[in-house]
């Protein structure tokens, strides 16, 4: 189950990526489970990572390699297997799916960073993954299709692929932004999401693109929650391969950040649109906060209360439920006379009970839609936050109480 | 759907406690919800009420009566609606009660706590309260029915009435403790759970007795989670009439403190044994923390876990879940390799992996059981908390789907 019509965008080439797929069999046969990225030499790359302190093999060699200064010259994702919880064993076998793809491409070890994705405390089938890397760099491209089958290469339990894609004019010249992105369920990232690629032919120094995506990661992939578990491996890699203009000027750079943080936004809405047995997307926009961080309190509290998401999920008003879940929030001092709650256009709660005007069959309304903001104002500063989310259905419970059979 | 056999305990008379139910129509006719408690005049009562910021209207009015000093007489609890969401007609409602069975009883009203429990947001329906009153008090009895009643009177969504009593011998005389309690769904109490009335005769100054609640609510009700939501309404009442013995030295109430937390954490787990489409009881045991509330933050992050608690409803060893999930909790350098994960007899993680001698066989056999104990080992200090949750089952989703329709 989804949320709303997907269609994969057009994904203009970006010259100094090329992006190669292959089945390998990792975990069953048949299936788009292996990715290659190449990226040209003298590209900047920049990642975010899980807080998970059992973060997986892959996470720990990727931030090792990235944190040696080399030039990145290649991504290798693998889904199936998230080589997480497998100790010793595991980390010689992210060190040595890099060695082994350094070796076909002629390149440093270190030059490769490694992601995988799938089910946790399994080994890692090596000799199918080596096996299948030759064939996906022979498929390195950088047109729609090369995109595209990438998209659907780093898929668990997603049901589409997840792109996102800008263009913008700096300087005279074309930037291009592109990006995909997988997760479905084990969703509410803490630093990045499940796994997020994305790529510019914009030149930026690596400083100033770890900057850029930890302010952007923030507003879009760490303000998602399908069901409040953060992955093991979570990752976000952003990749400026300079062979497009310079961002010169700091109008230039908003422009650019700009338009990355919406690649990101649209991504990290897709993992929700796409969250596991999710039939509503939900946004939770909350202001009148004294601190930012408050407000992400409030939002990801309501977000993760399951009795919400079965309400979202029967399209029960149940404003009750909003209320009780604000009201447990981490906010000290908290003055529930000065909460509103608005369901969409419609005023639920007000003056620290429901409001006046509030009818059962206006929140109906509201509630029976697809795509449902909440809005809650906390008055009492001036900062906010916005978040988003799924609610919990049957197939919630089914998928995951069968997901390994 | 409930965990195990369940019979209500034989319940002792307690001198000086009294108690009468009455079917007031409150939600719907032809139900027991209405319960009105009697105790003797000079009889200490301590209360621990929830601290959500959005409480309910009879919480106010409960801490308020309590606060004033005055001897409470009476409780008043209703089913089918919290009165809470309820703003300034919630108060006056429960001010109401008060003060309705005050004059019936020739009492203050102030010496009348009252209690609600049932849909947020509704106006409690005083007319049908009121008039099931004189019912009420007409039933006042001290027996076995007069308790089991009283266990029925006060439940929700719950399956089953919920007692548990306990004697011991102080100064050659009998002491007995009796409880009651309600709770299936909204349950992570913080201060107390949903709602528990315990009643001894023993003599406890209030202040002491307050104590000994605090602490002894901590281990039980304070231990607990259904779904992570804490309700609005939550209360835990202890009542002591003060006909039985003194507790004269530091060995009663050691043994007086002993048999009253055996009480608390019986009827703690009888809530999560008819926890909201429950049908695994599951012991979350955390050791070497450098506090006992690190070990709380980690056990209520496992167990709060949608993703692993799915996982025990499908009786799937899927130990990567609860790893994740530990990995995840808010704790400080946290060194992954001093972890150990024990699953009943069976260790599943050890030296920051699977243990070595670890089969899916073995972890499935103590998955299938009703009944499981998680132990978790910080490596890292000498505290630690255990806590009791319920799994997530499709009941869930179809009970909180569906009730209020």
């Amino acid at each position: 189950m989804a949320v709303g019509e997907s269609h994969f965008p057009i994904m203009p080439r970006i010259d100094g990526v090329r992006l190669g797929t292959a089945m390998a069999g990792i975990k069953k046969p048949g299936r788009r489970d292996l990715v290659v990225i190449e990226v040209a030499e003298g590209a900047s790359v920049a990642g975010t990572f899980t807080r998970n302190a059992f973060c997986a093999a892959p996470v720990h060699v990727a931030k090792e390699h990235l944190g040696q200064g080399d030039a990145v010259r290649y991504l290798v994702i693998n889904t199936g297997n998230a080589n997480a919880g497998t100790g010793e064993t595991g980390m010689r076998d992210a060190r040595a799916s890099c060695a082994a793809l350094a070796e076909l491409a002629g390149v440093a070890p270190e030059t490769v960073l490694p992601f995988s994705t799938g089910v946790i405390g399994e080994p890692l089938p090596m000799d199918r993954l080596v096996a299948g890397l030759p064939q996906a760099l022979e498929a390195l491209g950088d047109d729609q299709q090369a995109w595209q089958l990438a998209g659907e290469g780093i898929l668990t339990t997603d049901t589409r692929a997840k792109g996102s894609s800008r263009q913008l004019e700096l300087a005279g010249a074309t930037v291009t932004i592109n990006g995909i992105a997988k997760g479905s369920g084990m969703i509410c990232p803490n630093m990045a999401t499940m796994l997020g690629f994305v790529a510019t032919d914009a030149a930026i120094d690596q400083a100033l693109l770890a900057r850029i995506l930890r302010d952007t990661v923030r507003k879009s992939f760490n303000s998602i929650t399908v069901d409040s578990d953060t992955s093991t491996n979570d990752a976000c890699m952003l990749m400026a391969t300079g062979k497009g203009p310079r961002l010169a000027t700091d109008g230039d750079l908003a422009a650019f950040v700009a338009a990355l943080q919406e690649v990101l936004v649209e991504l990290a809405q897709a993992i929700i649109r796409d969250g596991e047995g999710a039939t509503k997307f939900v946004t939770l926009d909350v202001q009148g906060a004294t601190s930012e961080d408050e407000a992400r309190e409030v939002a990801f509290t309501v977000a993760h209360s399951p009795l919400v998401k079965t309400a979202l999920y029967a399209s029960d008003a149940n404003w009750g439920r909003i209320l009780a879940a604000v009201g447990r929030a981490r906010v000290d001092d908290f003055d529930v006379e000065r909460v509103t709650i608005d369901l969409g256009e419609v005023r639920l709660v007000e003056n620290g009970g429901r409001a006046a005007g509030y009818t059962e069959e206006a929140g109906s309304t509201v509630m029976a839609r697809e795509e449902i903001v909440i809005r809650i104002d906390l008055g009492r500063g001036e900062e906010g936050a916005v978040i988003w989310t799924s609610d919990l259905s049957h197939d919630y419970v089914s998928i995951n109480a069968d997901y390994r059979s």
